[in-house]
């Protein structure tokens, strides 16, 4: 992807200062920046930088006097951090969005439709009546099942593996190796000692702007639905069980695991690493500290949890505080217990 | 998949009240079921849900009258719960093994051989010298390494990666993304600080009426196997490592990690995010709470764990109690102490 | 693979006492030997082995004096153990690097070239201006993006995902299913509580001889690079996030998780199922017991933390022995309190 200075200039509605047929071709920080790279300076201690930087030009402040001769192509804008922000999202846009049209190898089954400006990589595969929407990229060596629906915009990394039935809404991004749809660990005790295993026929339904990470796994409902619903973010290495339902917005951090027929909230914030138990209902607003083990419902919202078994926070740092010192703290109950003994036979000696 | 309610009807034994040739697609929970799914009815507390179901037809108990007009086909049965269980495992059974033929491009190395009622999907791999056996279900993209073993009856998902010289037994079930016989983690100190790469040359072995789920790894032997004996249940994103030995029917939750060279038991039952120390031997059901830190063997058999290092499950809870009121513990010793001083300068002054 | 006696013997620098022609095909313990396997015999405890081994051929001490006839190949070394460990690591190079050639599907983009004694497995994918080094194998079904470097002799198993722009060093080893260069979790909180995606620019840098695990997941940096320096050792199941550094020849055990932007020295070694916050930076010879939560700097070298939040480790050990007896130590703080309120009055009455 090539851009000249006039095009982002437009694009961000600033100033030219210099050539505008510079070239750029990617975004940096203004101290590691190279040729061909677009830097921002907002922070005034920065300023230094913009005196030997590389890059081939810099988006600043219209205020902005130099103190020294500045040789790079300057974009003169009101607030440079939010244009350079702007910059990255339409480069990843672009970037994201780039790859069209189908390679080959590629597998599509029987009565199954895609939209346009659809990319298919090599190697993935695209089970029977699946309808998939505009916009759509499906990278190489991604599989998806019979009778999967996804919606506009929606991008499947490579190697992720959709299950049959599944349903996924628009403007989402599943991570490289995710999986979903996968049976539900169900399986039911016999009296041998053995398992028997329970047929797992639901699905699993991700609604719009959710993002999935990668390597994460959410399982179909043993029947019915599991489901992510609108703008939900899961970090890497996350386990969703069946019949899990997760409220829309709420953001839960890598490695976390959620037990069968749990409910999580809407708005929620869920630090890594954390555990909850099956058939919980966690109210709206709740937070979850790193490593917490939750085995009980939250009915209010809006509370914040630490520990495992987790319960209130700074509760929680204000015990983990006295158990650093429990020696210690057992050591003056010895010394109490023997000055009470000392002082007892004067009550029994009166 | 299609059924009439006549072939419903003698498969589990039923009575049909009403239309023989109705269409059954699907199978639904009574209050949720829509046109073409049958559904049940065993607690009396949902009866009302038959009188408006949308569902096709709905299996029932014998000795069933209804108090209202039943506009759907009825299926008399005994036990309309386990009729539905049949029915369920039934479907679950055939839209499992409905999947049969080679789907091209798949890649078959040398002197590999498989049984009647393969399932192949494209882009799956299976390299030198395999030996496959009837009724396997290999998924797209699923990659098999050389000299590999698969009995009968057992269905390899999407993505799965089984590396070379695995031995895999008859009904096992494999979930997408799970790696098998990737090497285990052994390095050598080196005086420089440095690690040098330990060989890892052994495999793993498998035996029947396995389930492994999505993500999970299971790392091969330095020497040797590592080996998941007959019946064992491991759900998502576990890891087993190198030379781990994991006994008959013992059932493992989500996340959960074990280190080289453990050996689990028989009929044990571990929760989610264990983590096990390596080296250890745990005895035939022991079961362990979810976060379990487990760091000594365990001798007997039948107890119950839980904490991080993990102990007796009852007392960790009651551990855990008076851990949350620390700090009041805290400041009833210090007005103790304080009680005491007071009382201290009477025993002096005697 | 197969080799002579004779072969072996020169290999290892050992004397051949009986046939030079007998085929060896694998390695095993005397114990567990085959005819076709070589084995060693170094512990004296294990000699009665030795006669009755079925084992083809046995790697023994110039030194030895058999007590019986020996009907095995013998080879003569100065140090049984360490000879076996040289023919086990040219045994795994071999089987290791044996794979050359391309295998047909696969798919190279535009512009990406390939040194020599390359291996290209079925169904893999290399994206647009890529570079691979010489020796490189790359097994079936793994992806790599576009712009992509790979150093010479590093070994990319079935199905690993390296995103675009990944810089991959000389001798690593990329375990089925790892994820490299995902992007980083990032989303900024928007005023009606959903959440805005932070364009993920960066890219994951990897230096020579590092090991990543089976389903391990390394995210891109916002911007800049996510580094893992030399010689670094990851297990399975490990979550790092974006904009983290690793410092040279640190260990990490299976299913830790690493935050945004955290920093970990040189020389650390950090067991299993760890957790780090983000920002933190911590100092080189840490080391970090199993579960542990990391939310603090660690600014001097060299120390041993456990617990979550973590601390001294073997402080930690005497905290947890007084929590497994709480309970107690309670009970004992009631009977104190109650003995000083016997005394209490004493005082209140004098």
């Amino acid at each position: 992807m090539e851009f000249t200075t006039t095009e982002i200039a437009n694009l961000v509605g600033g100033e030219l200062k210099g050539s505008g047929s510079v070239k750029i071709r990617t975004v940096a920080k203004i101290e590691e920046a190279s040729e061909g790279a677009i830097a921002f300076l907002a922070n005034p201690k920065y300023e230094n930088y913009l005196y030997s930087t590389l890059a081939s030009a810099v988006l600043i402040s219209r205020s902005f006097i130099p103190k020294e001769e500045v040789k790079t192509t300057l974009i003169l804008v009101d607030d440079p951090y939010s244009s350079f922000t702007t910059l990255l999202e339409e480069y990843s846009r672009l970037v994201t969005f780039a790859k069209v049209g189908i390679e080959q190898p590629s597998f599509t089954g029987e009565n199954s439709f895609s939209g346009k400006n659809h990319y298919r990589g090599a190697f993935s595969y695209v089970g029977n009546n699946c309808r998939i929407g505009d916009n759509v990229k499906i990278y190489p060596n991604a599989y998806i099942g019979d009778n999967v629906q996804i919606g506009n915009n929606t991008i499947i990394y490579p190697g992720v593996k959709i299950y049959a039935n599944t349903v996924i809404g628009n403007y989402c991004t599943l991570h490289a190796g995710a999986v979903i749809g996968s049976d539900g660990f169900g399986f039911a005790p016999q009296k041998d000692g053995s398992y028997k295993t329970i047929p797992q026929i639901g699905n699993v339904i991700i609604e719009d702007h959710v993002s999935i990470g990668a390597n994460t796994v959410i399982d179909c409902a043993t029947m019915g639905s599991t489901v992510i619903h609108e703008g939900v973010k899961l970090d890497n290495l996350i386990q969703v069980a069946h019949n899990v339902e997760i409220g829309k917005h709420t953001v839960i951090a890598a490695q976390t695991g959620i037990s069968g027929s749990t409910r999580i909230g809407d708005y929620c914030m869920i630090g890594g690493q954390v555990g909850f138990a099956g058939h919980l209902k966690i109210a709206s607003r709740s937070s979850f500290g790193a490593q917490s083990g939750v085995g009980n419902n939250v009915t209010e919202e809006g509370k914040s949890f630490l520990g495992s078994p987790a319960f209130d926070y700074s509760k929680y740092f204000r015990s983990a505080a006295v158990f650093r010192k429990l020696p210690e703290v057992l050591k003056k109950i010895e010394e109490l217990e023997e000055k009470v003994i000392t002082l007892g036979p004067v009550e029994k000696g009166r």
